[in-house]
């Protein structure tokens, strides 16, 4: 590697890491822990991994690494048009800023090295918009992480999250795989039983 | 999954995400952005993974998967014994840590489905003792994003990173290969640069 | 005012309350102090409120009521939207985001009594589109606290914002109204003195 | 305007800003968001320009440019005093206190150009003490937003709130215009049904 | 006092000073208000006082001055081994702890001008074993306020601390003394209250 | 000790601990760190402490336990009152500001058990005034403390205590002892290296 593209690649990752570690998710909503976009990817990560363990225990042919760098890649717009709440990305809306996100996305990672940008531009996909099982691990994984922080919120007291937590349960249990249904069971009754 | 198999794996990830959430990283020297685990973890993978990229643009033979995964779980057991510096960390002292965190991380998992438990028993490993490629990649980027966090310290104007900076660039420089060695140049770049 | 009156406006005053406490400005950067967008219209409003004054000493003609009120307003479709950085608002964006904040705004105001609706209707205006000296004065008075907070940055230690502070006095220097002349040389005075 | 004049104006908007971000109120009692005095003075100011608003539309004559003028001025002298318990303003103590915020006051803005000097002084009245309609308007929202804040703390789980809300539903008790009333009740409604 | 001792003296304050401001207590568990060992300590001591004053009421021979060194000094070692959860400190790993915790003691004051060495020397003693009534004192406080601390928590709203009490309860009850009875009674009798 | 009695000592306790650990310091200047009562008022405690020895070693009478004591409560009243700047505490201003801390303090330890009130109101001196040695190391200790935390804001990058700090320096040279000289004198090396 020369110095030249070391220097971008490390670039690249500083402005990452200064932008993600600022960047707080739920920003309209009054929250007691300020969870930013690193930390949240980090969970979804980390859950994706645990269910591709269990696919492939049952058999079902999954690309583990795949869904990994989904995980880590699929918010990475966000270091540069900020987290905007999911309530305003709908109909018209969404799709704009569907664009937004992709050309933010472009703008990111044009200065990498060529094998870099390459990587990240094939792995990154409009997740909201997959259909491969490796797409689908991974969007349930971010429900459920948010769906999660939404209970630690409560756990913590803030009232706040109750509307947030129906909408993410009607997103959860749009998901048929039966090891999704048992986790999306799971939270149902960890939220009543909080109650 | 069963409802009980449910539960546990809910457990575990609900457990390790307020534990990853709340544990500080430097917890004993004076920060002004206060990192969690999960942040600083999530950074590493990043991290991690373009430098397998770049691995396999050169023809190295490089678990990219297995490098994702030693980066996700290699704080894991702090989420039970907390941050310890480092620099308490040598001698006699690493020696017994090692044990507590190995017996503290057996405790962690020692609830999940055994599918889950075995992979991730399985790729747990001390690194600081590991020697293969995977593992080394890995080790890197923790340091480096270690390094990259006392830098944006600095540049926040917090002047009590000096000493550590100093540490990490030795730590660095123990890295022979050539694009760890580029990145490092790099950093030590940035760092005079900044001052 | 009747029941439903009362309830209608103390949803809307709860929930701007709600979001403007928790929106931060600059989300992708890293600071120290983490402000709000309340107290960022605050200070919109006290400094342009000391410029009328002037204006009027000097016999200029200004609506001051007509600018605190703008002032209040003038960043309220980011209690739905959340804050968005600037450098992402330009050419195509920048019109897309202007729509979505104009029907953000009218959803926001939709079930207010009709009397306080036609108000804040009529108070809001597009202000980086604007002509009139009300507007002129609040969108001065919105960069030079902007200016004002990124130097409060600087003097925390916050390296950061360099180059946001070159983007703020090039706008400020945009206006060519004397008085502002002056106020943006004291800040460029103030900010090369700091250093 | 000369150079000393902005050098002036420039000085008390930045020692403005410093203090009332940085000052928090209800500083003895444990809170979850910390709420500085610039965020308190945006909402009161906002909540009394609807309560003009709907006084026009009742054809009550009111100078709302007057009220938005008191509300943005009320707290100023806490920029340098300090935010101090309500509770220990009472009787004798409330008379001291009193007079040292009046000459705090006076040393805040004693060194505006005059003009300014001049406006700032005759908008700033002891609010606890005066008795005009645009007074009161302040006053009743002051007391409103207190009450707003408490509520969205109790929203966050805050228990501590509850003998301070009772103090203020009394406060908000003595205001007999009828909107005031309205509003009143719609928030003991409010408080009432979180619980 | 020779320039060299005031340096030695100065540089342990400051040591002091910057770690046990930033150490967290309760690292691992989902916390709103986050404490210092600073912070934690002097709660420790004004409560121990307390105790003593009414134990020489009562007679008893009690040396108030130890008591006040041993709540200062208890948590020392943390400011450089970081806070471990109690619940990893059982068996052998507490007696492993204990010898880490005395080392770094010793590191921490090994520079100290002799006298103010064997003062701090002296007094530390490995306060859970020790058996004095200065250090059952001590001892008791120290489990008192982690228990008011989290008696606080909950009342901000933090359902996470409900286990923590149970255990603080259990070894509140530990100790016989008549007063740390009542005290104890009067603590079970709040948290009950609370709920 | 009779119920009520516990009841009361909880009551204070619980009431002291909640507000110390709210009440920041410094509360109208920018801040990194923000450091509440409780924690200045362990620092002071602590280098009180160290003092005393010295003094000891070198044959001077001190009373330890009394300095100790001192530290402890000497800025209790600010539980109630908040912490008001020492700029704002001068001429006749700070003749009723004492007054009023007097009656604050009156009124916080006026339930406690007969004992303890004594014991408090035996010990608590307006600092200011007092005389005695013990009075002396205190107030010192208090200074060398809220000058050693404005450095740690200095080393955090903090540039607004420039003008504390030579207030700082200033009330320091104002204590002719020996050996607080030598603590001053290293101090204001450390200040100037530090530039």
């Amino acid at each position: 590697m020369n110095d030249n593209e070391a220097k971008e690649l490390f670039k690249f990752v500083i402005d990452t890491h200064k932008a993600l570690s600022q960047i707080l998710r739920f920003s309209t909503v009054p929250t007691i822990h300020k969870q930013n976009v690193a930390e949240h990817s980090y969970f979804v990560a980390l859950i994706a991994w645990l269910i591709c363990v269990r696919m492939e225990t049952k058999g079902i042919e999954i690309n583990t690494e795949k869904v990994l760098k989904l995980s880590l890649i699929h918010d990475l717009p966000e270091s540069v048009s900020g987290d905007m709440p999911r309530s305003v990305k709908k109909g018209e809306i969404r799709k704009i800023i569907t664009e937004l996100e992709d050309s933010v996305f472009q703008m990111m990672i044009g200065d990498l090295p060529e094998d870099m940008y390459d990587e990240l531009s094939a792995t990154y996909r409009r997740w909201e918009l997959g259909d491969s099982l490796e797409e689908k691990v991974m969007r349930f994984s971010d429900i459920l992480e948010s769906a999660i922080y939404c209970l630690c919120e409560k756990e913590l007291g803030n009232s706040n999250m109750d509307r947030i937590i129906s909408n993410m349960i009607i997103w959860i249990d749009g998901f048929e795989d039966e090891l999704m249904k048992s986790l999306g069971n799971e939270y149902k009754r960890k939220v009543v039983c909080e109650e």
